[in-house]
């Protein structure tokens, strides 16, 4: 099996309160970096620290890495608007960091994005493929592109209380600065990603447009940002039935509402429960806790684990190995 | 295991007679694109065609898939200065195409590369890594560096027959043009590359340097080039023990006298017959009478093979397998 995470910024993510994804605002701009290499390498390498929330709630890429070191899986990563260096060998899209909502134009260059991404999902050679991503302020701009679309779904989020009226605020303004109401560019995926989204979102509909188009099995790794990628798809013209593999911590968000939300896509929802429940030790006890919830391909790679027969506790005990000696020992 | 293949081009490689990896001079540029997606992928992807010699010689990197695909390795491609697009996820060593090395300066920035290839190498955690290459004149880039470092050792060819006099003469006008004489920059690495080197002897010679720094188990998968990486660390005053592994096609080259060399520089030399001598099939046969030789962690890739206790007839089967596939169907 093949796992593609496509990883890039957007400037969205350093409005203050919107994003988990890093213990301070600025390390939150290295994560998709350090989350490209925790799943190549197991651990950060030239990026500055490990990715965790304020409160030590640990990257989900923690999860699909070790679900790599159980099961096995060839690794693509696409750099669709990095800041700073990586270790992890990357694709590149063409695409540079994502401008904040808030301003006119988001990804000024999406089209070039989408396309160049196309290209590779058509070309790259595989029978199926399971696609995750990791971008800080990804499901404000996952609101932004379907609030543009006339979609009136919610959104997710890495923090346990959802800052949902910040978000709508957000996207709000993003709208009135791009001179655009709700629904105004309903099937133009491109456009609604170009004034409200992320070089993460227009790499992601690009690539999974393409690898499509060549008949390859596609299946979304993530939450409410690949429901959003589904509504780009569905609003491109694409009918075909969508899967979407993710976790429980998303589909017990009441303020997602994904199940609603994907049964009005014509999504297949997977939900695959890695058994963090009832747990004491504070790395899973976080993710039931409703932080971290899904990202870089968790969903996905449980999704795997399972089809492939590994049990949870396998997933769990080296997740936890993991845990103990990259941040509890490293951060002592 | 993890496999390392630092890819790049040198205008070098675009002076007539030098080179056997392409079929035409104008598809040479696109070689080592190529050479990494057929070990990413098992095919090239986005470079325009499968790299055979004129004569219809396939790349080694067909020999160095056919490992990964029954052996199994994991795959860092480090991109040292390519022309055009490629498929292969990749990470950047700062580099740009090299110069015609009849040229003053030939790697202009030899010292960037170096420092950012070494940091890399310091960094990426791996206990032991096969380092190989691919870059088109790398042979002859690889004569301008030992002449310059003062050390008389012959190189290798892809061409069955070495165009060793043509070589010479190469690197006695680029001598001339950076105004030094053989020997002037002995213990300069870093000037030896810039002035008669390649972007890929850069990345190699740091990236090695860094991960032996650490402690890392490292083998120079290649001919005569890794002959010259072995001198630039030595050059440098690393004296411990270096390990290189080849192929019998670079051993038997006279004009190499990578045996006499190895002894001198205090390399351990590891060879590995993939038992393609006496063979009717014709990529063998390429092989057998000399064509292609090395490259592309071939000579790694067999030794890896070996080591697992995986048989060369596996190898063979899967190689043929291969050609059938990508360079009969597809050709035809």
């Amino acid at each position: 099996m093949t796992v593609v995470i496509i990883v890039g910024t957007t400037e969205t993510a350093s409005i203050p309160g919107l994003s988990a994804a890093g213990a301070t605002p600025e390390l939150v701009a290295h994560t998709p970096a350090a989350d490209a290499e925790i799943v190549t390498y197991g651990r950060p390498v030239l990026a500055p620290t490990l990715p965790v929330s304020p409160t030590g709630c640990p990257t989900p890429a923690a999860i699909t890495r070790a679900v790599r070191e159980v099961v096995g899986f060839d690794l693509i990563v696409i750099e669709a608007g990095l800041v700073g260096d990586t270790a992890a060998p990357t694709i590149h899209a063409a695409a540079r960091p994502g401008a904040d909502i808030r301003t006119s134009v988001a990804v000024p260059h999406a089209n070039t994005i989408v396309r160049t991404a196309y290209e590779l999902g058509r070309s790259i050679p595989a029978p199926e493929l399971i696609v995750g991503e990791s971008i800080p302020g990804g499901t404000t701009t996952a609101l932004g592109v379907l609030t543009a679309l006339g979609e009136s779904h919610g959104v997710s989020s890495s923090l346990p209380e959802n800052p949902l009226a910040l978000k709508r605020e957000v996207v709000e303004t993003g709208l009135t600065a791009s001179q655009i109401s709700p629904g105004d560019v309903e099937g133009d995926p491109v456009d609604a990603i170009r004034l409200m989204g992320d070089p993460v979102l227009a790499a992601l509909t690009g690539f999974v447009r393409g690898a499509r188009t060549r008949g390859v099995q596609v299946t979304l790794a993530g939450g409410t940002q690949m429901l959003a990628v589904a509504a780009l798809l569905r609003h491109g013209g694409d009918s075909s039935p969508i899967d979407i593999a993710t976790t429980p911590f998303v589909v017990r968000d009441p303020s997602a509402g994904i199940e609603r939300a994907a049964a009005e896509l014509d999504v297949h929802l997977h939900v695959t429960d890695p058994g963090f429940d009832g747990a004491t030790h504070p790395a899973m006890r976080a993710f039931s806790a409703g932080e971290g919830k899904e990202g870089v391909g968790m969903g996905g790679a449980l999704y795997l684990a399972e089809r492939e027969g590994v049990s949870m506790q396998q997933i769990r005990t080296r997740f936890v190995e993991w845990y103990e000696q990259e941040v509890v020992e490293d951060g002592s």
